[in-house]
């Protein structure tokens, strides 16, 4: 068993001043665990908060490189955590062995890649307009611009990502990168696990000398809400349901400083099936589909929750094959109690929706969600149904038969902004329904074709955001480098001498950054 | 005098459908001009808005080829305008003619610039992440990404730049570049030139074919609330007061799909006098800072309005030669009528005041305003007294005089955010006060060495920005050409084949711009 002391973790000290703990559970079994978890105190609240403002200025002073090893050294603290927190994990999620393996791979690839970032320095958006003394009416200053991190940031760790979504996940790792403190929320599902990560960031911290205030993480009920009010912290980062998300932005709003919230939320990831596809390989489309709406236990932003295609033989039968291969699909465990209970609660309303269909899967009862297809009207999209757009999160998708083509872009139109929209497509799908991908880039953040939606690669081009619903603010990102510059702002100097200027700025250009002087991107000194 | 028929522009008709009309006023007589301007009534919003999103689809298609094209056409219209609106523009402004000539040269200079981003194309955020199929234990897809215009963009007219801040402004020239809708909400002091430039407008619309619907403007009262709460709206571009700012973020980030909104409000932009500096040229530091106080009349975003030395014979040199420089300068007329009454006010608060002493100014009477000089206990810096972060909008500024260095850090931490923060200094004051720097980063988008920060240089480094209640979002800016940032959102497409990917992201790279390819900037083909 680890050794878990569920205090909460304040700017490099444990702390557990209040009398109310939490629990967490087998994912499983739903039994409590050995463990209790100290609910921060609003005092607590404060300190981190404190903390984290008074080292902000060290921390965003510190090179990148310092940032860079850094990162790469809490990376390395967490691939060192052996087996016990792997089972632990699990235990917390139900998620399987293999995919938190590959889970943890990937949080700290995500922080190894953002180390690179910060290395090749193009997210310090380095500019400069060198002066011009003799311009006529008027001379021009020297003016350079670069961008620093925002200040302290709060996260709010994922249910259904343990590791890349949570305490070191992307908006932990891109917040540090940007030379923001970060004070994280701990998710209540993974306590435990959240734990062992904060360790091993505490770890770095030692290990690199950095200030002890850019780390802290609080358990416990109700404390986002004063979390977010506090007025030293300048941006948020969540990933969670639309309810949760917009209750903290409204919040963020309200402040008498309003802050930025990026919050992550509901998208229901729509896939239009063309036709010439659906003749040359509708039931391996039916397989792989039903593959992507179960995987994970349709646990992720990114689960195909409707497929839309054009009524005719190759789509129905495409819906038989579909509807006996989402039969087969055998329950699986949740996340937690919680996502249970919201995943029935989702079911009972599509079921008692008069205009959608149940077509497939066994009665939801017992400990496990069976997936589930249903088949709704068009009508619903058409005339924007609320429960249609609405993410039921879990193993279970819609179905819609669309009359036309143009029905087809009439029904699209209908659509709430969405994290993904995908293209299952035959070269002579592309001739005759070009006009659709406009329409899908108005709607979603990634476009997909021919592929499934459920796997989001940390990359350079990657964009795991897209209008309102499916973010607070489509012109960000929750995964790949872009998501740095949710956290950053430009700063300005004008006539300042080159050894008062940040390294970016200075004249030698010592980080050897590229740079745009006087309009042209150059790499040189000047 | 000018062809005026006061109708409001709805997507390239005219049209006055409601009742009501709404005057312009000569500012310096106060007197009604000949003209009457339609308030537009909700279904006018309504259309324009509605236009605006018909026309978004074809409009953020078109090349950034044809967009420069088109904002070179809207300057080349605008430097056409003859003496009768330069005319208009003073009658409508009371400012003088070299200022509106050189203030015309900004605007068109400023369009000219975005279609200069536009070629150069690294607004676009073109990043590309070639697909590895062999790569274990999954493959990566071919990614990519740029950034689109984020819709139809609400833009409200400044009162105090008639040109470079309203209807063909900063706001709408970023806007338009990033293939965005405008709706131009004009300022109700200077409806005459909203609608001369509106004309210009609509005629490079005209001569460059695009879509009629991508430029609206309406007038009258309590328009505003309707245009920001319209679904189409998907941002908002303002320059005014704190309280009218905070009403749209209030507005909307209450709409059932919240949109960010770019305001930029309140600032008193210190300057910090450091003590060699004053020894050095103290007398000319008071003669040059008079001029930057009463510039314009002091109706400047950046006025200086908070002057800050450390108690010492040469401050106590410099304020005399400071109070009697102010007590010189001759009164002025503003803006309207309107903002008269606000100066009044504002000077009202701070002569009742028992912490604030009142230094040098006739007494503030008649049609015309009369520059002030006041000084203020530093206790309100450092108790965060809220009159004393207020912009008073006018001729007028406060100083402030420390104890010592530790105070000087002391209250410069007790300051608001700011959209500038200058040093005047010496080579020996930097080495004494360089860790003031880091601290003026924390406050201000942009930081001044031996400047005045009155003017406000157009160009890539630029910072018209800064942390609440500067703005409303401290990672924008409004003015120079990162200012088009505000309207993009990335877009990600995954395995798309290359013909039906935009030409920024094709593989032979059509438009010849900068790219971040595997990880490398490039302009290569692929």
């Amino acid at each position: 068993m680890l050794n878990i002391t569920g205090q909460n973790f304040i700017a490099g000290q444990r702390s557990s001043a209040g009398s109310k703990f939490v629990l967490s559970y087998d994912a499983a079994t739903d039994e409590a665990l050995p463990y209790q978890f100290a609910q921060a105190t609003p005092e607590e609240i404060d300190q981190a908060a404190q903390a984290a403002a008074l080292a902000y200025p060290a921390f965003r002073q510190t090179t990148p490189e310092q940032r860079a090893v850094f990162l790469e050294t809490i990376a390395s603290e967490i691939d060192a955590l052996d087996d016990q927190f792997i089972a632990t994990v699990c235990q917390e999620t139900a998620l399987p062995e293999a995919r938190i393996r590959g889970e943890r791979g990937r949080t700290t690839g995500q922080l190894r890649l953002f180390a690179q970032v910060l290395r090749r320095g193009d997210y310090l958006g380095a500019r400069i307009d060198l002066a011009l003394p003799e311009r006529q009416p008027l001379p021009r200053p020297d003016l350079r611009q670069y961008k620093i991190g925002v200040g302290p940031v709060a996260v709010f760790g994922a249910s259904n990502f343990p590791l890349a979504f949570s305490t070191a996940g992307g908006d932990t790792a891109s917040a540090l990168a940007a030379g923001c403190p970060v004070i994280v929320k701990a998710h209540s599902g993974h306590m435990a696990t959240a734990e062992s990560i904060a360790n091993a960031i505490c770890s770095a911290i030692e290990k690199c000398a950095m200030p002890k205030g850019i780390f802290s993480m609080i358990y416990g009920q109700g404390v986002g809400e004063p979390l977010v009010k506090h007025p030293a912290i300048k941006a948020v980062g969540f990933t969670g349901s639309l309810k949760g998300g917009r209750a903290l932005c409204d919040l963020a709003a309200a402040r008498p400083e309003p802050i930025p919230v990026f919050a992550e939320m509901s998208s229901i990831n729509p896939m239009i099936l063309l036709p010439e596809a659906l003749k040359v390989r509708g039931d391996k489309i039916a397989t792989e589909l039903s593959g992507s709406v179960v995987l994970g236990c349709g646990q992720f932003c990114t689960n195909p929750g409707l497929i839309i295609g054009i009524k005719s033989p190759e789509f129905s039968q495409f819906l038989d094959h579909f509807k006996a291969a989402m039969a087969q699909q055998p329950p699986q465990t949740m996340l937690n109690k919680g996502t249970l209970r919201s995943y029935e609660h989702g079911l009972k309303e599509l079921l008692a929706h008069d205009k959608i269909e149940h077509l497939a899967g066994q009665p939801q009862q017992g400990p496990q969600a069976y997936p589930q297809l249903f088949k709704a009207d068009v009508s619903l999209l058409l005339e924007h149904d609320e429960l249609l757009q609405e993410e039921v999160f879990g193993p279970t998708t819609i179905v819609i038969e669309v009359e036309s083509a143009e029905q087809l872009a009439l029904a699209l139109n209908g659509l709430r902004g969405q994290l993904t929209a995908s293209l299952i497509a035959e070269p002579q799908d592309f001739e005759n329904f070009a006009t659709l991908i406009p329409l899908l880039e108005e709607k979603a953040g990634r476009l997909l074709l021919n592929g499934y939606p459920t796997g989001v690669e940390v990359c350079d081009a990657m964009v795991h955001g897209g209008p309102y619903p499916a973010t607070s603010d489509a012109r960000g990102t929750s995964v790949g480098t872009l998501a740095i510059e949710r956290y950053l702002r430009p700063v300005c100097y004008q006539n300042y001498p080159d050894h008062l200027l940040p390294l970016a700025l200075q004249n030698a250009n010592p980080l050897g950054i590229a740079r745009l002087v006087n309009g042209e991107m150059s790499k040189a000194a000047l």
